[in-house]
């Protein structure tokens, strides 16, 4: 699939890699069904997945959440720390506050959700991870998680790889 | 504006796209005059107009907050989760607590404002959206906010568009 | 090292550039050796002498985290604030709370290290800056942070710069 790519023969350093072609760009959309209220999912092998299909070997891969109330970060996956992660969520934004969003005389929003907006904004919405020899770049230890924080409810990320093919 | 873009016949599923051709970049500035010391600033309608201003019909925009106490985040457009995204963001970091920042003894900066450092950190500095068919992507409720957390004062964000057009 | 970029004649605005050309994709590592368990570095400048190096003139670079307990983040560059920043990630997520992550039952991590994990999800892995003129796009008084939550450690950064040289 490459088009007009070349390493650049100036990169010694063997951490350096450099590369020149035509951008290619490809868009996915990829679904998250949830059955809990705050609920984790590992999207890694899914993402792995759509950035080999894309053919790019170099680049970008951005993650998107369609959602205010469904974010996307980095962490490890493991069930006990995906239990503490709740829990803080939890602490830092207490559901049951009187948060106006909640409040009828002031929000025309029935699903009493302010807790679930502002976790949300407290995790991000999207990541953009760089993209090399087909894979994500991804640590030893880090998966790419999706947050459900007003679930159960069909969830879609957009996803975007952009590079050099 | 298309210069060697081509749809990729391969893509056959309903939510695949993928386009191949020279890169454009476009950078654009975004001011913000903000009245009170909190303030949240819907920029999403701007940053639209900048986008489909800029030609590039696939790719990124990248917005970035030029200053250490002003953040950029999604969330919804609504009175009342504004007012409950600042109490939120009163309650995690108090303004009033004894910030060495704060103090003329470890700090030369007169504004008294490590609440502002500190919020703006947790709300983040920057966003990387996609771009499909000249626009932003954003979910039905997404909006682009700006949080003014050491106003007033007159904000800039730079905005640059990465892409094919 | 241009190829076939031109500066777009349409762009008659002071605060508007536009250049199309090939694209160039070059990544580096970053190391950082902390002494502390919580140690906050400025990599600013390192971050400017690749970007310099990759000879990309306008695009972004991306900064990666790759580790799950070491964050990147854009704050000043003041003793005093870092302090405070120590003080809140302190404050938000205790290190001494029964974290299921720090419990053998539950956990076959031995690094009692929940906290970590916590205050990187807080704080983010990455970031995604704009570069123009050869230089990352950054306001008078911000600078990329790494921070350290789990040390001491070596840690590494991935360093990606894509754009038009």
């Amino acid at each position: 699939m490459t088009k007009s790519s070349a390493i650049n023969a100036e990169s010694a350093a063997p951490s350096v890699s450099a590369l020149t072609g035509a951008l290619t760009i490809r868009a996915d959309t990829l679904s998250v069904v949830t059955a809990e209220r705050v609920e984790l999912t590992d999207v890694t092998d899914r993402v792995c997945d759509l950035v080999a299909a894309s053919g790019v070997r170099e680049g970008i891969v951005s993650l998107w959440s369609m959602h205010t109330t469904c974010a996307v970060f980095i962490n490890e996956a493991q069930r006990a720390l995906h239990a503490d992660i709740k829990r803080l969520l939890e602490t830092m934004v207490d559901r049951h506050a009187d948060w106006m969003h909640n409040d009828p005389q002031h929000s025309d929003c029935d699903r009493v959700n302010a807790d679930a907006h502002l976790r949300a904004m407290l995790l991000g919405h999207s990541l953009t991870l760089q993209v090399t020899a087909g894979e994500p770049v991804l640590g030893q230890w880090q998966r790419v998680l999706v947050a459900e924080l007003d679930g159960p409810r069909s969830r879609t990320l957009r996803v975007q790889i952009m590079g050099i093919s």
